[in-house]
């Protein structure tokens, strides 16, 4: 496997003239995705139409795509399948765990994606007596009772990029006879999470982050061998049905992770996310953490050596640290645009903090050293105080 | 409008030397869209990356598409929106009508697509007390009891084509207050449905079959607008929040129909189904409807007329039929691989149906014709004894 990672920079479309530091929320574009994407269509639905299902393999790509996601986090071959939206996994997920418990206490932290809350909330309106406990990142173990069912927790922070010790909650939780779901939407293809090793109970992800399968690209959810025979889906779709052309009236669930298949696969979507994965095959994680790691402290210390006008967000530490770094700054939003105008896309996120995400498979250190220094431009002069930067769009 | 189905013939991608009798279990490809997402693949994603959320439109299109159905379907501009499965979306519909009623008996029919029925008992895997009631097609009028608290069926059977009674049973429905979900998978650019007039509680529906939006393309939802203020998602993701970009820690469910967006769009598969739509907006469902019927009572009288071997499995009359005509033939499975070595694809649905998709969008009365005469000659011949046509795949 490559460790340089000059020869995957090539791999992807260049925004003209940008350095482009939000990969951590939208991954740029493979550039075989465009053509796997339109041979997709023109090739497969436009010649084959429902022959496709079979003969271009339209059916098993949630399985083989899943397999290669797998290895990326650490997860055994078999035992990972991509579908839907992440925000359904999280609901898939906690749906099964609530069935594989007695207790009726899911604890997540205030540090957790608004949606994973949500679909708790969602899950919770519809079971009877079930509480959704949050608390805060470092009240987060000492919060694992033995009263809590469910520990629902995102290993890296979307805001600050601070990273939960998943071995060590996962062990808190096990000892407390606690199951977890962990979300890895700022860790698959950004951290060296193993969740296999971990002995994580449930897992889910997004592949249009870090994993650059583009806008819309399908989640993953990865249920711990130990719970493949007995997790139940709630979300029973047919193609998750132990024979789904039987068309049998009461529902069986598939063998393993195929339950967790719901309806038909997003075809499109899984060409672009093929392509994608084309690039992670032949990289190691161990090397992309060890990248990761060395190219955010590079671009905090050359940040930080040029104002003192932000404040780090992100945990000083990398070990501590997804892939991203994140300052405080009054007025975030204004100066995030301001900054992007300079050629610099990052982004902002409420109440004040500019986050920056670090992609070492097409970013490196000079685009970094440059960045810093569009960053300290626009907060020492006060660039961002020009009225076109103080007008709020709903998408940044 | 045209009511002129030639031209519309003009805008797919033909099969080469193929009568495509299956276009109501995948839509043959529009020309235009494998250049509308190779542009969204490349002008979007690969030069806009993050800033096609709003620059390219894309978080708008949920929304934007869903009133372009809307119109197919009767619905109200601005009560339908795009995204997820089908599965997903019976699951959200019954989910939301279980909130508003206090029975727990879930009402549907063996006709039903199994699915349907699955996410059902999903559903009841997370409630308390609740029951899914089954009946057979011609029961379901005379079992609408005062508790049944949600009648959900399917409008045209996926095996036979008979077309309930929607205005008739949800009036039933209505006068024994019960809410009703409309399953359109073969309603929608096949049926002149019209839930507005009907008065449909909740309707879903799939974009892949009549709509030709492609494999894997999203599904939609249509809530009706005395529900829209009340109906609770309990798929409640982030994109369905008032303000999502505010991340928000607690749920608000956003106005209308916005609550059913559960997570990030499908913006590949969504730029497939806005070419779809481009040929759709041309075009008037009562014409479609009419040409449905006169093209399969065509086709029906050429199969009959040819062969005694074939029994009718659809409804008689055009008008208790959907888009679709259904033959009995007890070896299926074999006669339509022989079919389909033949030129005409159809499918198989168990135990014995031999299905064809009436699409007048691109078949005409001499397709029709042609496809009858292979059919007549595999089954008056027993050319599907050969020994190839036995093998059975996982799907055709």
């Amino acid at each position: 496997m490559a460790t340089d990672f000059e020869w995957t920079r090539d791999q992807f479309v260049p925004l003209d003239g940008i350095i482009y530091l939000d990969g951590n929320s939208l991954g740029l574009l493979p550039k075989s995705a465009a053509h796997r994407v339109t041979t997709t269509v023109q090739d497969e639905w436009g010649k084959l139409a429902i022959t496709g299902w079979n003969r271009a393999g339209w059916m098993a790509q949630p399985r083989s795509l899943g397999d290669r996601i797998a290895r990326l986090i650490g997860a055994e071959p078999g035992h990972v399948v991509v579908g839907d939206t992440l925000s359904i996994k999280v609901f898939q997920a906690l749906a099964a765990a609530s069935k594989l418990t007695d207790r009726k206490v899911i604890l997540s932290d205030t540090g957790n994606f608004p949606s994973d809350l949500y679909m708790a909330e969602g899950l919770i309106s519809l079971l009877d007596g079930y509480e959704l406990r949050t608390v805060t990142p470092d009240q987060v173990a000492a919060s694992i009772t033995p009263d809590v069912g469910i520990l629902m927790l995102t290993e890296v922070d979307y805001r600050t990029g601070r990273r939960h010790d998943m071995s060590a909650l996962t062990k808190t939780a096990q000892a407390n006879g606690t199951l977890t779901v962990w979300d890895l939407a700022h860790s698959a293809g950004a951290t060296d999470v193993d969740v296999s090793r971990v002995g994580a109970d449930f897992a889910v992800g997004c592949t249009y982050k870090f994993l650059n399968a583009g806008p819309g690209a399908p989640a993953f959810i990865y249920v711990n061998p130990k719970h493949a025979a007995t997790a139940h889906p709630a979300l029973s779709g047919w193609l998750g049905h132990k024979d789904p052309f039987s068309f049998d009236p009461t529902y069986r669930a598939g063998d393993g992770i195929d339950r967790m298949r719901v309806g038909t696969p997003p075809v499109l979507q899984n060409a672009a996310l093929d392509a994608a994965l084309d690039i992670w095959d032949q990289v190691d994680m161990a090397d992309v953490r060890r990248a990761c790691m060395t190219l955010s402290d590079h671009f905090i210390q050359q940040v930080m050596a040029q104002t003192d006008k932000l404040s780090l967000a992100s945990p000083a530490d990398a070990g501590d640290r997804g892939s991203q770094v994140s300052f405080h700054f009054k007025d975030g939003y204004a100066a995030m645009q301001a900054v992007i105008d300079r050629g610099v896309i990052g982004d902002f996120r409420a109440p004040d903090i500019m986050r920056f995400g670090i992609t070492p498979l097409y970013i490196g250190t000079d685009d970094l050293t440059a960045a810093a220094k569009v960053i300290a431009d626009v907060v020492n002069n006060d660039l961002w105080t020009e009225p076109q930067y103080q007008v709020r769009q709903a998408v940044t």
